[in-house]
């Protein structure tokens, strides 16, 4: 156990209080984002004054320069007093990232975050007594059908669209090249909701016919709302649990099979491996867990969610290995890539 | 700009995305201190699996797993398997600071965290567009008393009392030993709540005389809940603002300042130096700002999160210095302790 924290930590729990205060730092990146602290000062391309980016975004000066100091604390801003009056300017992370009009902008994972997920984890010691989701006591939606809740007002859908959006902005091209996917002509994203994922495909195997297979009200969005130039996937409603699913040589599973109960996964695997030309696939993406249980700490706090949010779980490789030897697929191949989401291939 | 996240950061932002989840790993260790995991383990005296934990705390076996993972992800407990079964045990930095029966316990600090900061941070964003608490939008609560608030049942400031001791069984020690006090025989603690903060300044000074001096109804529940064995301070009914202060050599203004405006504390500081003995002084103890604004970054967070729940904030020295001064006060010295609060000492 000793060797774990040390023994400066037992003298005075630096780590602990910043673990305390982890959620005052997500909300305060979160709020700046949501008050368009970031894009203003991208668009300013000067620093500006706590008077200057209140009258802007219409906040008081006093809270938004209290907001500003932290982000200088955590590095996110920069700060300068020149004659006396404090200017505060952007960093290249916070452009890349937190400005709303960067192609590698989480803000949209961001607003999901802060808007749904925050309040939904106030109940988490609830969550964990009853070992069920808290939609009902934080939306006073029903627990029961995860994705009616997720999906329950265009803005929700659009929102949670956004957050698949901004993850595969950031993670879309390492899984999809966490192994050599040429040889698969046609290849369907099951639940590939926005088509971030399926253009991350496109464009890194140039030559495959790909498809989004979703609900219909999700296609309609993904068409309406996150089209992009020169796209070349293709969209197509139906429901893979109770529709049917097309014929193709890869199927892509991305953050699907962790909102299930095994059982449900299971099912779907077996339907897919029916579906699959022989010689074809099935591409896992998930955050997978350690087997020795240590990690990495976000699989393991994406697990929670999904204990908070949906009724799945995340899991190590040896169970979605034998959920697909179950399914009859076999060569199993596993490719942790380092980052939030790691990939999982199975051939039939 | 560049200098502050590094290139590897540009790359993927993993120290980005440490601080969206920042919210996550602070419900993750606040839910297992509310459900009782710490206390359940350090009881125990041996490593327990989740189906002990599950049985024990009356929570979902699968729930708890995950969360005990999570704990076990950030170092804050520890796994083995033994014979296919996993079990989990504490770590020596929970057995000292989360769980409930240890001297140096923050479990009250973090009930106060998960339940009332928490939710009140939800708010964030409207805090800094409006310049002001979120009491009630939070709790449906007025915004302007704010220690009304505070105190709105009996549950309530408890609750709040609980966090001062904790805080001051952290950092008590190092607030009152930054300056020798021990040329000042009578010392009154203004405002000073649970008298954790009192008990320390007896300890290190056991000649003093030390008073607490706070609202009937917090005495009253000192007396009733945070009284200890051989105490040898004295409680005072009083009101700080409209009532008379007690002379004194020593006034103390821990945690005080920064929940109001300055014109109210300058009014209070000029009403103490009135009362305090010639050759006397005043110490505050509060959580000190840079002047640069780069930090700290706890106290930073100190002062949004006083923008969220009352009505003052946090200041750099030179600020308390020019109050200080303006009711009287010279000789100002100030002490950074390093940890999350610091003292100014000032004489009459």
């Amino acid at each position: 156990m000793a060797e774990h924290l040390s023994q400066s930590e037992l003298d005075y729990p630096f780590k602990l209080l910043e673990f305390f205060n982890g959620f005052r730092i997500s909300k305060v990146i979160f709020s700046a984002c949501e008050l368009g602290v970031f894009d203003l000062l991208l668009q300013s391309q000067k620093a500006l004054s706590a008077e200057m980016v209140a009258r802007e975004l219409g906040t008081s000066v006093d809270g938004v320069e209290r907001l500003l100091d932290v982000l200088v604390g955590i590095e996110i801003l920069e700060v300068e007093t020149v004659e006396g009056t404090v200017f505060y300017s952007s960093t290249d992370v916070a452009n890349l990232y937190l400005a709303k009009s960067s192609a590698k902008s989480l803000h949209d994972m961001i607003l999901y975050q802060s808007q749904t997920i925050y309040p939904l984890w106030n109940h988490l010691a609830d969550a964990v007594r009853e070992g069920k989701n808290q939609n009902q006591k934080t939306f006073g939606l029903s627990a029961e059908d995860i994705f009616q809740t997720i999906y329950r007002s265009d803005e929700e859908m659009l929102k949670f669209m956004g957050l698949m959006n901004s993850t595969w902005s950031l993670d879309g091209h390492d899984v999809v090249t966490a192994f050599n996917l040429s040889s698969f002509p046609t290849i369907v994203d099951l639940g590939g909701c926005s088509g971030a994922l399926a253009r991350e495909l496109a464009r890194a195997y140039p030559s495959a016919s790909v498809t989004v297979l979703d609900l219909p009200k999700v296609i309609h969005m993904a068409r309406e709302h996150f089209s992009e130039e020169g796209d070349t996937i293709l969209f197509q409603e139906g429901d893979f649990f109770d529709g049917e699913i097309p014929e193709a040589d890869l199927y892509i599973l991305a953050r699907i099979l962790h909102d299930w109960k095994e059982e449900r996964c299971e099912q779907l695997l077996r339907k897919i491996h029916a579906c699959c030309h022989t010689g074809g696939g099935v591409l896992l993406v998930e955050a997978l867990l350690l087997e020795n249980r240590r990690g990495p700490v976000m699989a393991q706090i994406f697990s929670l969610n999904m204990l908070v949010q949906t009724e799945g779980k995340e899991h190590p490789p040896s169970q979605y290995s034998r959920m697909l030897t179950a399914a009859g697929f076999q060569s199993v191949q596993v490719c942790r890539t380092g980052k939030s989401y790691d990939a999982i291939l199975a051939i039939k």
